[in-house]
């Protein structure tokens, strides 16, 4: 009902211009939107998992952005220490598992943006108890494949979001990757950026991206998380005026 | 020389009692104190990395009840959310070596705490570039031992604390794996408690701890972790009064 009440009051608002304020910026009003965002936890045993040096700012700004422009935006995001943006649906999940859960309770969506650093594999065969020094040497640790959130959402169906958004965290060829990602996936968009070490972009404040379509990849400049996020969502917003590649 | 500051400061304290201020109680004034808190992060590639869920509430209470009672603290931390404790010299460190490294630098002293969930294990042949899924399935994390900070803190030498006291997170038998731990390691006490899952330790404000020392097991109701800080630096100072075993 949250999601509901924003939409209606984006929809009022919309439809009813006043003369004594300034009419705001809602291109987006009448749209539901998905974005994931922050890391994974996935559990080693009661006490010990692994985890990524993802801090959510990204995805985090994304569903503001996208909220500001009048989306009704559902954030489903992994364990961070941000504040919940305003005027957003947000479901807290630890495991890829379970953010999968949340991104298929969400749907229908219009527009989803896959900007969670999702754990590519968990760990086969999770302890229920502490995993101990017992003598015989450090336990090896057999991973499993992880559920791919972003193809699972860009698979061609009646539940297809119009314009589905992935994210590439790259170390090196970060456009060539995310040219050969987006094809992988099946996504309309990726929106690429390099991890590497040396580099800020988990945790830090600023992004340097490159937005990858079907029509070739566009660098943009280096700029705040959140102008980033502002910028992403005036794209999505203009694709819906007049759809891009 | 922040440490010699608060030395100083409390010594003068000690020594210059005033009429109209009621005296503090500083039973450790003089005395210098080594305390470890929160998890260690143990780097798997330049993005992931492998960690527990300890949230170093425990070890800063512990840090600040001492540092109360006259001691002049160094706290070694790995990456919580929790502010500097008052009083306190803070070093931060992620991974079990930094830790080791940052308590042998803080020697000597004459208590050690080590109250830091640190990792049992790291990963041999940590990856400089993202591991990345390339259809070969995923891969195997070998892990190798870190180093025992307990255990080489413990060590008898020149260097020793003259009171090491460790933490025991278990899940089941808890007074019996804390009592085989102490005599292991080779430390004075220990510090058990139970991170079964369905309890709250990890994390949770409060803990129900068992504190083992040569002539027993002792039961404390569970209380306040601020508290359990300020009853284990009361039996600290008064351990320096009349020695227990």
């Amino acid at each position: 009902e949250i999601i509901d009440a924003i939409a209606a009051h984006f929809a009022e608002a919309a439809h009813k211009p006043q003369a004594d304020k300034p009419q705001a910026h809602t291109p987006l009003s009448g749209k539901r939107a998905l974005v994931t965002s922050g890391p994974t936890h996935e559990p080693i045993d009661p006490v010990r998992y692994i985890a990524n040096r993802s801090s959510g700012k990204q995805g985090h700004a994304i569903a503001e952005a996208l909220a500001r422009l009048g989306a009704a935006v559902t954030l489903v995001s992994g364990p961070t220490r941000l504040p919940d943006p305003p005027g957003c649906a947000v479901v807290a999940i630890e495991t890829a598992r379970e953010m999968l859960a949340a991104c298929e309770a969400a749907l229908p969506v219009d527009i989803a943006v896959c900007a969670a650093a999702v754990a590519d594999w968990r760990v086969a065969g999770t302890s229920d108890r502490k995993l101990k020094k017992d003598g015989g040497g450090p336990p090896s640790l057999s991973l499993t494949e992880n559920p791919d959130i972003l193809a699972t959402l860009s698979q061609a169906g009646p539940r297809r979001p119009a314009l589905v958004i992935g994210f590439a965290a790259e170390t090196g060829d970060v456009v060539a990757y995310a040219t050969a990602k987006r094809a992988r996936k099946g996504c309309d968009w990726i929106v690429a950026n390099d991890v590497s070490l040396g580099t800020t972009t988990f945790g830090g404040a600023d992004n340097t991206v490159h937005v990858i379509r079907a029509d070739g990849a566009e660098a943009w400049p280096t700029m705040g998380k959140d102008a980033v996020g502002a910028r992403l969502a005036e794209a999505i917003a203009a694709h819906f005026q007049t759809p891009t590649p």
